[in-house]
């Protein structure tokens, strides 16, 4: 038994690849050695702080979904974040109506879609995973003063795929300033606002998960999103229907490979 | 005033090269989205356990020093590593002891090396700052039982720049294996050793701070060290004079730039 049970061949794979373009980095910044001890220093503070999913999710993960997704078919995926949560409440009467609290503060909103194929073909019984900020751009078990999985709930498509929903307007907010990530913000003069979206994830057997976002025109912070995961693609219409508001994005899944 | 006060354009500079590396990473590497998630459950892990600096010194450190520090006249730096401790005792008194218990086990060992710049002037007054294990392989103040500046200590080079300081023989040991890292250990299939080294950092006022250390020829860990800390220049022999060993080595600092 020379051989290590646990060895993994890809994180090997992974951390050769790292180490060349590691060595390729240094050469071109150049860091001294006081700057690589305060930035591990930095670095001790933000993982300390349990913040490293938050800068992770800012900062690197919209580079691996433009760079390893960026050229395949079918619906832009965007930002995970660092707030969902798995297995959120399954809402099984319609119309679907996202567990919210009875006086759940914003604008009420009717988000639709519908979920097909690359070839067009509609996804029936897709379950779609919805979670999104409340009307004070908190999300609930994250700072939100509201029960765990309010504004958080999973439905499934029609036999033609679509999907109709009730929730409230997301609105655009920041993320935390006070740790190690708001040290880095004011580091490199970037603002902490994410533009107003929705996060949905698709689940389809026999299809890769989407994860993605619903970003809406006009927002003032689409250009300059902090975590950089607006994607044109992803953009729709908020229309004023008088009492609320309504919106429609549709989805396309790719099988898996 | 739309100008950042804390605004640092280093960070800038140095995070611009970071992102184009990184998309030259992820491009090769082509890590799925599932990866990247786990890569960061880990990556949160390592934080919150504290274990930032340690990993960062067993597996990043060493490139930059290589990377940036390689090609430089004078004694090749190594590790600072994650145990140095600021303001351990000045030891005054000669011959020069490091601060130890009465009964300290392990072999004596009197160590000695003449401290120079590049053109072989001998450097006098250069304050040599010297920390190792123990013979269990712990380093006061972090695991070890013993006081927090045991095995520590701070003293100064004479007018020929020479120095000679009575210590225990180091003894190679582990990384601390039970957190993210041992994980991370096992799987590139890593043991978790470094060769018996003694560590030593030296200030002179007009030249750069030299962080290395020490290594003893014959040591079964050299070829393998965890941290990859082993530069051939810095290796010696340990001669054995019966109720002590000895060994020797020079140092060399290059000016200030």
């Amino acid at each position: 038994m020379t051989q290590n049970a646990t060895k993994n061949e890809r994180v090997v794979e992974i951390f050769d690849i790292f180490k060349k373009h590691l060595v390729k980095f240094l050469e071109e910044a150049q860091p001294n050695h006081e700057e690589y001890t305060e930035f591990v220093k930095w670095a001790d503070r933000l993982g300390r702080a349990g913040e490293l999913p938050l800068y992770m999710d800012v900062f690197v993960e919209t580079h691996v979904l433009r760079t390893v997704y960026g050229d395949k078919p079918g619906t832009e995926p965007s930002l995970l974040g660092p707030f969902y949560l798995e297995n959120a409440p399954l809402v099984t009467e319609k119309p679907y109506k996202l567990p919210m609290r009875e006086d759940e503060k914003g604008e009420k909103l009717i988000f639709k879609g519908q979920v097909t194929d690359v070839d067009g073909k509609p996804l029936a019984n897709t379950l779609v995973d919805f979670w999104q900020d409340d009307a004070n751009g908190d999300y609930s078990s994250f700072g939100a003063d509201a029960p765990p999985y309010n504004l958080r709930g999973r439905f499934y498509t029609d036999d033609q795929g679509y999907f109709e929903v009730e929730t409230i307007e997301p609105i655009p907010y920041k993320i935390p300033t006070e740790g190690p990530t708001g040290e880095f913000l004011d580091f490199i003069d970037q603002h902490p606002y994410r533009p107003a979206h929705l996060h949905i994830k698709f689940d389809q057997e026999g299809y890769e998960s989407l994860i993605t976002q619903v970003f809406f025109s006009g927002d003032k912070w689409l250009e300059s999103d902090v975590a950089d995961g607006v994607r044109n693609s992803l953009m729709t219409d908020l229309h004023d229907r008088g009492d609320h508001k309504e919106a429609r994005l549709d989805f396309v899944m790719r099988k898996d490979q």
